[in-house]
């Protein structure tokens, strides 16, 4: 067998074995988001979860695949390989089978995709988020990939924009869409209620259980080790190294991620609170995703500590301006994944600012920020208003009190438990399949 | 170190860690028939998952291995190697070292014998069920799977039988034996009342927790990466692209059968039902399951949605038989594995009946169908029969009613929640080995 | 490419995988200590997780790695690479980048960091356990390591210990420091009250949730195909059966291990103990680890049954002893991991004492327990002494009965649920950051 021939082997399988991490994050949205909302809407968020994935998936085989790796029509958009992602060419440079290549950006898609689901929860209709997550992942964000990861006119400035695994192209492409859908749908009932932001949280939006939060961060970590690592596309020759780099600056961020949200709520609330450490780790996890390769170790625990303090203050000022995200998922994905991209211009160890290279790459990563940011909301912003004027977007005030869960899905999550919510009295509850009477 | 020890060293990373993630499965369906049962049995579910791989990786040890992968009696059985897998001659054709071939063997060993725990659900003794899955793990799987396989007489048609990854060899047999079971000990108590199945779901029978059912089956999906991907049993050579394509096929074929069984439920129930997704997941990948190398990505995509229509309609026949499996095993392992078996008749890209190639593949994707349900429905049938005259296989009505937890194990699996069901007064609680003071 | 270059790609791969696999065990023992202790404390019991292995990367980047590789110094500790872990020496021999050595072990210190949390549940304050996870992957760890993996003076005794990846390096070090842990603060509130020991298990220690303890084992499991196989550093040439070997050896003793811990309670109790399963497969685990390249299948399979079998016993020693362990910490990682340790001196197809080869690696494997014992006993009882001194150790007995939750993190884990415990009337609840009103 040929080097050449091995090296395919050996750099398939990392990318294959990546991409099943990366899959398995969809584990870790679905309970970070199941945790951090209420038990009366816990089935619905997890078949979000499922089916934007499941949507996803056939909708970036169908249209997404090409747009963002198809023949590129003056770097805004691919052209070619719909419904047939196999007969795209001019990825040769990868030297993968162009199905594990594919199967590597198909996670990715859904990522972003997810992303969205937590921060609408508890008040969004499940066709139309359906409907979202089939655009945002056939639309939304493989033409915003193609700018950046396609070889778009972001790929082509004098500077390339450089964004290693996603902070902007996965990360803040779900954060700003979610900015925009939390703003389309409204806030949840009773959540900003008059004494509600000032004296403590009312139990009202509470999430239902923190053990699965923090299963689901657990998770997120391990993925997120697919994520990066991954990216390197391979471990043959130089990539054995880097690759390991990834890891580890992708491991450090997340700590430094973790004791900042940690010890930043301990002097603001008082309290070492589970929530500000949970969601520090993710905006940890977020802030190195792009220059995870480019940055010494130093450099990782530095953006660690970024995206975990400016998610903290990103979260309270949502609050003030009564923006109502159930999980914290513009903080964590949107302005995180905006901190770490930015970050690369200054840490970068070849073109950072901090390191003697002057300002150049630091403007191509903010012109790669401020693009994201307008073609992402912008877009969202008005598919978000079709959704809304085609099928309606938000469930009724009565649906909403008594749960999503029995309105939308006929189902009740924890029928054994005292939930804490008034539950309709004809209301089924959750079966198995085999279980199901009817 | 020459290219063929070094391609030695790829295939046996990539099929170990294909190994440990469908040992992972494990979790996936513990998870999930813990949701879709009931909180006062959920010690006893879990406990046998545990047991059930543990006592099944002793068995195919000891006997299964041996009977699966043993020099061939007439194609019937393995002869050779019991107690001593290692001295199993003539798998050299793998080019793997013998006990990485064991060990992806034995996690598909596991996979077949838990799959019955769920269907079987809260109603049957502990001890009784342990010993059919050391049965099923030492004889009822391995023979069958020496006649696919193994080398034996499936393997030696004239149109040999293809079951890439076990859609047959082990999912229809972990869900005919499941049947069997469901059979001999009967409905659970209240399962078929009056009332029953004409007018909704009886809360008496509804599964205790959506998310945890949800995570299993994202667990699942992950797990599956290794169970298809990983029976290429290798990525050197051609290996690499077809690896991708497996994976990319999975992947597609699940998301479909999600797709199907949440767009069915809503057409029949109205409703977007959670457990039709998350149980058309699964259909959609037991379905691949046995073509995944062999068909293209649109065959994929179709033989997901049959998968999880089928589903669908078999749990609907189950309810009107008043045949009662707790989480739907049957309809997804058994049902879905005969349609994707036969699906590679029609469907695979060189010997399918749809690319003009004739049926002879699909008479022997039949034949292997049949055979699969005659052997193992009959065979699991006479061992529960057996079980049942030497040591029962229900637990007494009493028992039933307040919980297999309280009764086979002393524990109560959720202390601090108010439980929807009686508990016996005396009853002792779920202690950490450390707080069981005695 | 070289076939030297492709080998070191295949290896850092190998490595890298299998770091991934054990950082995912921070999941699972978070998972197993949350389900093993009650609902008033889960937040706490998961953030003690989450931290100790954040704050534990900082301190192994810091200080951990340059004590455990660095220049050794009279074979007592390491003393170069303090913050700088790429610029150690010596390394060369694991043919893996610097960085993918260092992301392997730093996953390591964090198992034997973890460990502490479980045993110490319920009564200890957050700040002050913090600060020992500190201590330990900064001190504790890496100088024991030193002595064993670095290089140090008990790699150096004329018939070297032999720790394959860790019985006594990982786990018994978590155990006895564990150990000294829950002597310096004490017993829980009611855990050893008069009626408590002798008549069956007292509901105010039981654990929350059996299915989140199963969930947290099986990843565990799942890990420890990361922890053991991954441990033979590559797969090429020889190591290619070798990391089969283990993987094998891994799962039959964890398989065993179950089965003893499971049929001990059966003869014990009279019951089928769910938590005796679960911590018996965790011993099987722990105990297999020190010898699992080193012994026979029929070797593993006996291992696990010691380390089962030891485990239940050490469990009922105690009990008798009122020490208080939450969730058997001491027995499954201290008492298991020496038994292991030991083991090897027995089993070891080479050098064992069974396979005729005399007992001079037993004894030097007794010297290595011993010296573990002393050395992390020892420290940490002094580092838990100057604690207490300092910030004191244990909470309120009001913190205590409300639940560290409420006092230390202002939280209640499941608001929806109602709870078998006391509530603090205005406390808030578990909030998501994006709901957290202020």
């Amino acid at each position: 067998m040929t080097s050449e021939s091995l090296a395919r082997a050996i750099d398939t399988s990392w990318v294959l074995v990546a991409a099943f991490l990366v899959f398995f994050m969809q584990a870790g949205f679905a309970m970070v988001e199941a945790g951090f909302t209420r038990a009366k809407n816990a089935g619905n968020i997890v078949l979000k979860n499922l089916m934007d994935f499941s949507a996803g998936s056939v909708a970036y085989w169908l249209v997404g695949f090409a747009l963002m790796y198809g023949a590129s029509a003056a770097g805004l958009l691919g052209t070619s390989g719909f419904a047939s992602p196999w007969s795209v060419t001019g990825l040769e440079w990868t030297g993968l089978p162009i199905e594990a290549f594919w199967m590597f950006q198909v996670v990715f898609a859904g990522t972003a995709a997810t992303i969205v689901s937590g921060a609408m929860a508890e008040r969004t209709r499940f066709a139309s988020y359906l409907t979202f997550a089939f655009v945002i992942s056939a639309l939304i964000y493989p033409i915003l990939g193609h700018w950046i990861w396609g070889g778009g006119w972001l790929a082509r400035l004098a500077v390339p924009v450089k964004d290693f695994a996603g902070s902007t192209v996965v990360h803040s492409v779900g954060g700003w869409a979610a900015l925009a859908g939390v703003l389309a749908v409204g806030a949840r009932m009773g959540r900003f209620s008059q004494q509600g932001p000032r004296n403590g949280i009312e139990p009202a939006v509470a999430g239902h259980s923190l053990t699965l939060a923090a299963l689901g961060v657990f998770i997120l970590w391990f993925g997120w080790f697919g994520f990066n690592p991954g990216s390197t596309l391979g471990v043959t020759g130089d990539r054995a190294a880097l690759a390991a780099r990834v890891a580890v600056n992708t491991n450090l961020a997340a700590a430094t991620g973790a004791l900042a949200g940690l010890f930043l709520s301990k002097l603001h609330r008082g309290k070492f609170a589970v929530d500000a450490a949970l969601n520090g780790t993710l905006a940890g996890l977020v802030a190195i995703t792009a220059g995870a390769p480019y940055v010494s170790d130093i450099g990782a625990l530095i953006i660690g500590v970024l995206g975990g303090a400016t998610m903290y203050g990103a979260t309270l000022l949502l609050e003030a301006w009564r923006v109502d995200d159930a999980v914290g998922a513009i903080p964590v994905h949107g302005v995180a994944g905006a901190v770490g991209t930015l970050a690369v211009g200054l840490f970068d160890l070849e073109t950072g600012l901090l390191y003697g290279a002057g300002p150049a790459q630091l403007v191509s990563q903010l012109i790669a920020v401020v693009a994201c940011f307008v073609w992402t909301f912008g877009v969202s912003w008005l598919a978000f208003a079709a959704i809304k004027a085609v099928m309606g977007l938000r469930v009724t005030p009565e649906e909403e009190a008594h749960g999503l869960d029995v309105h939308e899905h006929g189902v009740v999550a924890y029928p054994d438990f005292t939930a804490g919510h008034p539950v309709e009295p004809g209301a089924v509850t959750a079966p198995a399949m085999g279980a199901s009477g009817r």
